[in-house]
């Protein structure tokens, strides 16, 4: 354990991989760093492995809070949850009227709002920051999208600034909004990772078990895609993964991972929040369903010995033309994934009044985070020209491109669905598309329906304005 | 406002639509039925419409509760939330020990498991009652979830059998589980009420809007449908709706109707729950979305002027057996949304060792109430000869009628897909078969990618049991 005797500049809390990968980062842009963490012997370990940041490390955390200049500014990277409540409580008696505490885990958002209350009460910041891009990012420039009272964000405003992801439309963090607002928009943020992961398997499905491509052609495929407006971070980790051997077999690895995926709490969480602000996110919904539904792989092995698929060959159009409609619909489901996030972050800036710009939103996840692509810039674009735009989806930009890519999106759905190969977030994201873009939807017998045996009552379309009325369905 | 001498046997609060029926359904069976709402002029309505079942009314509480036998039975049919906790708190000292409450409406679950325990601190019984049937059910015969504690079950047995509709399976009635397991029941008996509404409304959209078939001519093909299989309380529904003429412009008077559909808590619930739980409900999700859609009327009208349709015509095929498609996709995709709602059910009683029978359960929304059909009565055997099922999909019963009918389910998707009408249950459901029947899913990519820009972990296909490892992917 190191000390010294000038006051550091900033503290970090937590030195698991990525605590100890921000306070290295910051280190590394010429801020003093002080670090704890529960564990000395994780301080012990950050300190040995880096001799060169000088992180100076405390066993207890009353000397780290007193080795910390004023305004202290203290950035907690532990698990979210009551953990943060507990570290908060301890850090209380420590601090002084003016501190700052950054959260930085996957918080609640609601959570955020009671944390900034409380300290508020007692004369302290509280700054809620989602960080994105995983150890490599928060090593080397993370997307940072910090949340809480702008001015304690000027008090953290040049380190966030120095360590955050920078890509060509300029730094990957800008303050978010008020309260909750930095971690509620890295949770949408998350919620679109699944779904676009999700699409990235259901391609990858399609054209490896569908038209038969091994990972090699398909790595290749992608990498071409890749050079084009599919462009992704995901996008390239998909082909990195499917170009990686396995030591032991020699086979390619993807083809040794088993096939149940896990999930966290962001994507549940989207989902959720969703569901009570009324703003529907089919894509998020079902890519979560597709990842607890591979979790079911016992059943799943069982069930495909009762209930089995259809035995059909792909015309030769298919064959050819298969991987374009891939490619094709990948791009526009994105645009479809997206505007359902983005709409979502929209619903609740309005109801909480945090005023988030969606162009800048667009613009931090540039750089430094897992769902940025190139699809962002004409994305951001968008927000820019039309910041009141009801959904990305109508945008001047955006509609063309959804119309045009829209039958081969038709084309790889009915293929699917033909092959009997699951496509949830393909053909939830279509009908999203579908519905959004239809000025009459069949609803009109549901309210008929629920008026017939529930007397719930309906409006006429002829005079809508009327309020609502209820007929006898019956007679 | 009258008073009777003799004590009455069964108590009804709340005189809205649902109460008053149940308190007249439980006077024509020949028991003595105090009632009592906090608008005296309710009571008053409902005894001066109804002078045969002689309702004992009193506008004081104290008096209502003090002209019941003893011990006392009170049924709530009042608003679900804070009220019932109101109301209780209301009646709980002029209650006696043994006295039984029944919370009738729509309550969230774990209220009813709360309200429990603390009616039994208190030492009176608690029941939460799932009532299904709407007005009509509630007068002449609903489907009733009792759950709670079997002793206070057995105080009440003797007035719910009397009262609950009746099939040719039985009574519509039975103990469900203690706690909360008959509001559970309910809930999810809702959410499928959901699902199925809106495979209706999607069967409509694409015979009407895509083969063009007007009202009367989908009353006459449903008609049809009603005589086989598909029967059901709400195709029959849809068939008198269809059938009805609106007085004023002398039209079909669905077509009257403003297609937004409204929604309520149930659906909702069932969605949140299922996402706690990790038990996937696609079907029931997708049909809430698309009520919320449907409500968004004003943008989806501006929509359609930017992002236009596809403009294709059907083969003769599609013409000659979009009909047939439909009829038998109608069917399959519903036997999926069952398997959704009973696994959910399912999971909740293990997890809460409840106990339900989705036997019994099939069986008492066999008659009563709104998703009644002959469905039920296969689906009934289904859990009978197998309890265990893992999936209602593969059952002896059902696994080769979805094999047989996926096919025509198959070919509706696609000709939907390609007209651009949205069918997002049925295409959510499709995908939910897919996925379950599918040994293998692509989700081996999904976790690869998460290991590798996350350290997620994974395990391998080769040895799954070894536990979680991580690669280093990107070099």
């Amino acid at each position: 354990m190191g000390t010294q005797t000038k006051p550091a500049q900033f503290g970090v809390v937590g030195m698991g991989v990525m605590g100890a990968s921000l306070a290295l980062n910051i280190a590394d842009h010429g801020f003093s760093v002080a670090v704890w963490d529960r564990h000395p012997e994780a301080i012990a370990k950050v300190q040995k492995e880096n001799p060169k940041q000088a992180l100076a490390g405390y066993p207890e955390l009353e000397a780290f809070v007193s080795g910390l200049e004023r305004p202290r500014r203290i950035l907690l990277m532990i698990t979210a949850g009551s953990p943060v409540d507990e570290m908060m409580a301890r850090l209380f008696p420590l601090l002084s009227p003016g501190d700052v505490i950054m959260d930085a885990g996957n918080s609640w958002y609601l959570d955020t709002r009671r944390r900034e209350a409380l300290c508020k009460e007692k004369g302290f910041h509280f700054l809620g920051i989602g960080v994105s891009g995983g150890e490599e990012g928060a090593r080397n420039g993370p997307s940072i999208m910090p949340g809480g009272p702008k001015d304690a964000y000027a008090l953290v405003q040049p380190v966030l600034e120095a360590i955050a992801a920078r890509s060509e439309e300029g730094l990957c963090v800008t303050h978010v909004g008020p309260e909750g607002a930095g971690h509620f928009v890295k949770m949408v943020h998350n919620g679109i990772e699944y779904a676009d992961m999700q699409l990235l398997a259901e391609t990858y499905d399609v054209l490896h078990r569908g038209l038969g491509l091994d990972t090699a052609t398909l790595a290749d495929l992608f990498s071409k895609w890749n050079e084009g407006i599919a462009e992704s971070f995901l996008l390239e980790t998909t082909i990195k993964v499917l170009r990686k051997r396995d030591p032991e077999t020699g086979k390619p690895l993807v083809d040794m991972v088993l096939d149940k995926a896990g999930q966290k709490g962001t994507g549940k969480w989207t989902v959720k929040v969703a569901l009570d602000k009324g703003v529907p996110v089919p894509s998020i919904a079902s890519a979560l369903d597709a990842r607890n539904l591979s979790s079911q792989k016992e059943d799943r092995v069982a069930a495909s010995k009762k209930l089995h698929g259809p035995s059909v060959s792909l015309s030769s159009e298919e064959q050819q033309q298969l991987a374009q409609w891939a490619h094709d619909a990948l791009y526009a489901a994105r645009v479809v994934t997206y505007a359902q996030g983005m709409r979502l972050i929209q619903a609740a800036s309005d109801e909480y009044k945090w005023g988030v710009s969606l162009a800048e939103m667009a613009r931090i996840w540039r750089g430094g985070c897992i769902i940025r692509a190139k699809l962002l810039t004409p994305l951001r674009e968008a927000f820019q020209q039309q910041p009141a735009l009801p959904n990305l989806m109508v945008s001047e930009a955006f509609a063309p491109v959804l119309e045009k890519l829209a039958p081969s999106w038709r084309k790889l759905l009915g293929t699917a669905t033909k092959l009997g190969i699951p496509v949830p977030v393909f053909s939830s994201s279509l009908a999203y598309l579908d519905s959004y873009r239809s000025p009459e939807l069949p609803q009109n017998l549901t309210q008929a329906q629920r008026d017939a045996f529930g007397a719930h009552t309906y409006q006429r379309r002829d005079k809508p304005d009327a309020g609502f009325v209820h007929s006898d369905w019956l007679k």
